[in-house]
């Protein structure tokens, strides 16, 4: 019954095995070799367009060095409250930026609103130096509660962003959790909704450690390979990524390893509402369920093995959770069990509030 | 014949075979594993010592943020003219330091001379804020040019560094190599001859990735946590570094592999010194062979398909090379063939100048 | 009738006067004349202890470089959600530290509380390094909104901040008029109530460029000579900074300058406070009156010549205005003169709502 | 007999009464007065171009935020190695840079010389992302030692700096000295020669802290006011900065300043070179003079309290000097007296070697 995080699981199988593979031979180093140009056009293949792919080490990296990119003096980046960037990368986005403040903004679900965005974006008119100056504008998805933007949502802030110059990024750490959610194609989610780059990431739902920024005007990409450099996240042995992520990509591996997570997900957030006193805040569009349980259910689970972490609920739920329950954050994987999620839910339903 | 870069290898087949292994099961993530934890117990019994033991994605990375923990403003760092910190790493020391100066010292055999170290220190003194100050010292383990320095040369640059309160960090990009090759324990050419931090290099001698920040004094590393994470350099599936590691540690098979590549590197310096015209410029301390061979092996060479860089002869080697000669860097691996080396030599000897 | 702002305003005469007499001499540069040794000394009398004391350009970097001799990798600062340095330095405290964050904190009247800024520094556990670490906190002195701390606020916020172990730093860019508004000594308001830096500023108050940074434990200012060089903020005549100060210490110059302007700013908010209609959001403690005027009243002062900024009321007074109205701030200075006020409340008086 | 540094004076008369002047009324703060556009525009006159102006507090300032201007990720700025930028500055240009390398090139009488400029450009090929990218050149009119680059000179690097897509930034903080000494217009040894970018001082020819970075582009000048801000360089009294410089353009005034200076050193260049065992080691341009005297000249000099610094002579001068002599460095102003340069002649000729 792991729950805890998704990147607590190994890599897949077919992962694995391109990996070890690919350790028999040689090539030229820092991405100079055969795969991993043939990984870029996977890449452009998968997404239907064009793409400047540059691989990291992590998903922080990606975020980070793809703000970079579009860093300015007194530059303001604009994102959701919750935002990863703002909460869990210990400063990498604003220090690749040489300072770059993240203008944080409420919102419900998870997401950011457009009039919000547009409000925010208008604190900073360009006469006002002292504030700083706009530089780009992320979202996350999957969202940092689950849920997933549609690309209507994405084009209409898009549409904002690029109303004011701004580019607009996309934290895609589950990427395909989301995609798989939605039922679109990986193009609609992204540059057709208005995306500019994506931070792509492989490491949460099957691969070791592959991450990758997707620029879909290449021009905008440019020099983005100095940002890389400086920040050492270009690997001498780069094809090592490459490997991983052509089997993560070929034959929809990826979207397959997400719909089987996303299958355990509501397989656990449908056993829970079916729980008298138990709950789902947010319906689940990927991997991650945000539940209220029974403090008895959560002693039990404990017990049981479980792991998970309880969640702070003030901001994120809008009524107070009674005093005997908490409220927790579950995330499935590529790898989760049936038998697990059963075991779960029949836990909570067994000490029910 | 790839003798391009030890980068340009693969892994090693137990590497990869522990990898494979890891991949399987779940455990917490960014370096909270019990995994984790053994391997910095293989370091300390490795190191004869204490050690704080920090993974990171390159060796950019290890150096740079190595030294960043030691950054002060307007702070310089002393190295090698031709040290790969100062030269290859795309400003990344500069970056993680907040604009470090890598002040550049000449030096015969790519070494640093104990009294060229003193003197270039003596012109930062304590009251003149205008040129900054000192921060600390670097060295490369092998060095730039293939030759090692003997425990009692580190000790000696780690008095003078000790005595202006600086640390000494080692670029042990190639420390297995080095250790091979010195034939000394791994902490005679470290923490006993005066090194506080080590980049600890797995990457170019038989790992994928694989990179470790090592601290021998643990108090000296108090945040270094953060410089990691606010560069993106903290992995989120950490242990599978941990896995490369600890089969790269188990049973000395990172020294069997830099014997091999040292091995490899001897025959071929003997082999082209036997040639006459052809010479080696440094007597290789561990995989990296500098050799002049002539115009015409070097076509001949090519295309027979061999992989390798011609270097800049300016400032390495004491005479001018004659025209119809150049100087090239030929490195070795963990798995290079005795044939490949052979083949090489007989070129080389069949098109002597 | 120029409330716009005290920095609109010139210098006063024995400042200026002052300064042109250093004119015509000379004196070592960079801070090493005997003038300037002499007014570190004068600043230890006025605070009745010792004291580090710099000299820079500006407000901006007083408070930059005081809080980057705090910073940490990933390092956080707290202060008020409206903080100059949150809102009005275009990012430089963030640059100065290594991309610092600013944990902006909400609070009634412009001052933080000491349970909001115990929860705040909470979400920051030493374990959890991906959120970052906590490094400061920050208030200001004048207040944001014209309201001042009493030394009993200061020192109950500088007690959570001592156990956090934090420094507590004080914008004190209208230090002068907080001192003679509280009636208290510049030492019960600043070092005896708990704060360790405090950006003392002098160009609002009749200087013509005159701000340092005094540290109270000289100790902790170690190495920030190197952090004000590398920032540029070294003056090379330093001592035409310390003729500034010489003469606004001397005989409490400063604080019958900041009496006489906090003395008009009473006068303007009696004044308006008489006018049925008009209100002051807040009681001023020095020299700026948030004043909530008619619209008529705002085009008939406009058309008399009035320069003053009209504010944002959201989130700074409970009620919302009556469309009639709108929030005004008036800052008064050194040499505002009573018929100005006057004149300004006789309109305002005329074109009641 | 004050020979330290032209920053050891005090302000001319016109200059302080500019001030003085200045100090009397009210205006717009940070830099949105009438004098500042006024002064922008004399800026133009003088230079018979349209300019860009922006006032810092500092030369160090001035120069770190010009480069910072046309800063890259690993970016590379090619100046001579004993540019005040590379020795002086403590760190700020790489630190405004986000980490920016100084490439530092030998060259006699403290000037670059085009080949060597090319040859430097040319270790950074574009495909070399591990080495860095070429971000500016940087030049220093009066050089570090005394001289002038003609503006041939200066257009023969423009050339190779624009050829390589380059800006080429001139650091002027003896600006005046050396456009008197060539007798030429600021334009022509500006931008007419190819400078883009030029740090133009008042600082050490009459004002107090007055400097200025000019670009010639003002499109090339986009968002500079962004980095000023940033950097805590934008002074909310900055019409005291233009005033000064109003008072130093006027009339030619600190052409007269830089005359006077540059008389004063000839005078004393003439003075030493007609003593026998003593010279000048460059024909002054300005009013700098590198001069050689014997040990005994030296303590009778320092005992008739003349102040000016001992400056190492290596890598200076060609041949080395004898036991008995040291090189001087002695740097007049406007304000030096005839008696004084005469006296010091004097001296050095009664204790000839």
């Amino acid at each position: 019954m792991i729950f805890a995080s998704d990147n607590w699981m190994g890599a897949s199988d077919r992962v694995a095995a391109a990996l070890v593979e690919a350790a028999g031979g040689h090539a030229p180093a820092y991405g100079n070799d055969p795969l991993t140009a043939s990984v870029e056009a996977d890449f452009a293949r998968v997404f239907e367009h064009e793409v400047a792919a540059f691989f990291v080490a992590t998903g922080t990296a990606a975020n980070a060095l793809a703000l970079a990119q579009f860093g300015k003096p007194g530059g303001v980046v604009f994102c959701h409250h919750d935002a990863h960037i703002a909460v869990d990368e210990g400063g990498a986005p604003e220090f690749f930026s040489g300072g770059a403040r993240l203008h944080r903004i409420e919102g419900a679900e998870g997401k950011l609103r457009p009039a919000d965005l547009a409000a925010a974006i208008a604190l900073y008119p360009a006469s006002a130096i002292h504030h700083g100056q706009p530089a780009a504008v992320s979202i996350s998805q999957l969202t940092e509660v689950g849920t997933a933007y549609t690309p209507a949502e994405i084009a209409a802030l898009a549409e904002i962003a690029h109303g004011a110059g701004l580019p607009l990024h996309m934290d895609g750490a589950r990427f395909g959790n989301a995609v798989a959610g939605l039922g679109v194609s990986p193009a609609e989610t992204s540059w057709r909704a208005g995306v500019d780059v994506l931070s792509f990431g492989g490491s949460k739902n099957g691969c070791f450690a592959a991450e990758a920024v997707l620029f879909f005007d290449p021009e905008k990409s440019r020099g983005f390979e100095f940002h890389r450099k400086r920040a050492g996240h270009l690997f001498s042995k780069s094809r090592f990524v490459s490997a991983q992520f052509e089997a993560y990509l070929a034959n929809d591996h990826w979207l397959e390893l997400a719909a089987h997570a996303n299958g355990m997900a509501r397989r656990l957030a449908v056993g829970i509402e079916a729980v008298s006193g138990a709950s789902v805040a947010f319906a689940p569009a990927g991997n991650e369920v945000f539940a209220v349980i029974s403090k008895a259910a959560d002693v039990a689970l404990r017990e049981a093995g479980a792991a998970y972490y309880e969640w702070p609920s003030g901001g994120l739920i809008a009524a107070p959770l009674d005093k005997g329950s908490i409220l927790v954050r579950l995330v499935t994987s590529f790898r989760t069990q049936a038998s697990d999620v059963d075991q779960f839910v029949q836990i909570v339903s067994a000490n029910r509030a």
